[in-house]
């Protein structure tokens, strides 16, 4: 059969796009998160970013990056409900599921995972809904990583001198070349994130990311190089430093589709 | 002589200047560095922000602060013979030497070190002139902390996790509370910060820090808690995103004087 349809140009690609769909890389998006610090007496990720909100410039990334196929959203309960609305306005396609969050983003994070059909996933890439300034290639790079390591995560070189410190004082200066910042996505095959999960004590509630679940496993972790400028949206001023980035970088699409 | 002169407040004021001049606190600022990536062809140093060369929005906030006398600045060659004239353009005050600085930061920093006068210097506070978005009151924390514990630096929380790498892989999760970003001023008794050089191995051309030097002599090191707006401008948009926090903080004095 195969050789037959060989062939058939089109045929060919409906026979590739059901293998693709048994081997989907899918991102969750962690956006449970409730803090309101920010103002607007909304949760950061729907504040807007020259004028859009702030979990679709994310989603929008993934929606550009031809390595994932699917995305599925942990929100607020609040904001469960009215999302899908959301999504179809701006347009998000790869939208699969959306998922109400825990009382922490690793519990939120595993409930993201639950929802994902298992016989379908290969690569699982987590990212936080407050991260808008990464790129598709940063996605794909880190996806492809995952593929040949079974795990990998965006990061990007410390530039400050990091102290490790205790009881006040400074014990240890740490070589800057041997340190990274760990960004998102961090990109795991399907399997290994769900038994770094489950097996972790409390389900990973303690751990800082789904990366040091991982880790705690014995398995190796990749790095893949990231630019600084992927950064956590947690204080007013990163809103306008955004909207500098979406002025002067390639992170605004022309290919945006509002 | 004291008790009579305590009668009137004018030579009081004159005597207690020459006291304080045997104990000055003394910033070294750094800012030898020739890198024009930023653009414009010019080190980023001089770059403007707001209408104003960094250096200067850097010295003002010494200027600012009460506990420092006097400010050693250390500069590319090319740039030394002119700083005067810039200086005294915007009433900078406490400016006391004009040094050129060496290959790499630390021996700029042991040049600006040598040109102080030891029987003056109680507090030496080294920092970066590229961080203008120190506050006054952040050197003076710095300075009063050193006097108290012999060395103390400025440092903020990590807000990103860290991970420890080898060969491209993870080898460890650091704990995030027990880890600080070394911003600067660094703060250290002047006997202390010179003993650090003289014994390091190359004038401690290989070290990341001042403060891993003192390390290094096993003297402790107090850690002093600043904010994370005090960025090193290194990227073209950290000068747009400087002048958002010049427009929306504290930074920007009324009292400049220009």
């Amino acid at each position: 059969m195969i050789s037959d349809k060989k062939k058939h140009g089109s045929y060919l690609i409906t026979y590739h796009s059901s293998l693709i769909t048994v081997f989907m890389n899918i991102a969750i998006i962690a956006a449970a998160g409730q803090g309101t610090r920010m103002g607007a007496g909304r949760a950061k990720q729907f504040l807007e970013l020259a004028g859009t909100p702030i979990i679709i410039h994310t989603l929008r990334r993934f929606e550009e990056c031809a390595e994932i196929q699917a995305t599925v959203v942990v929100l607020p309960a609040p904001d469960v409900a009215g999302f899908l609305a959301l999504a179809g306005k701006y347009g998000l396609l790869k939208l699969s599921r959306v998922v109400q969050g825990g009382e922490t983003r690793a519990e939120s994070v595993w409930r993201g995972l639950q929802a994902v059909r298992a016989a379908t996933a290969e690569i699982i890439a987590v990212h936080d809904g407050v991260r808008p300034f990464v790129t598709p290639e940063e996605i794909s790079r880190t996806v492809r990583a995952a593929k040949e390591y079974g795990a990998a995560i965006l990061t990007a070189p410390a530039t400050d001198t990091i102290k490790e410190i205790q009881d006040g004082k400074i014990v240890r200066t740490h070589a800057r070349e041997a340190l990274r910042h760990a960004l998102t996505p961090q990109c795991f095959r399907y399997e290994l994130l769900r038994r770094a999960y489950e097996q972790a004590p409390n389900r990973g509630a303690d751990a800082t990311d789904c990366s040091a679940l991982v880790e705690q496993l014995g398995e190796p972790v990749a790095i893949v190089e990231g630019d600084a400028r992927n950064i956590k949206i947690t204080r007013p001023e990163d809103i306008a430093f955004g909207e500098i980035l979406l002025r002067e970088s390639q992170v605004s699409s022309p290919k945006s589709q509002v």
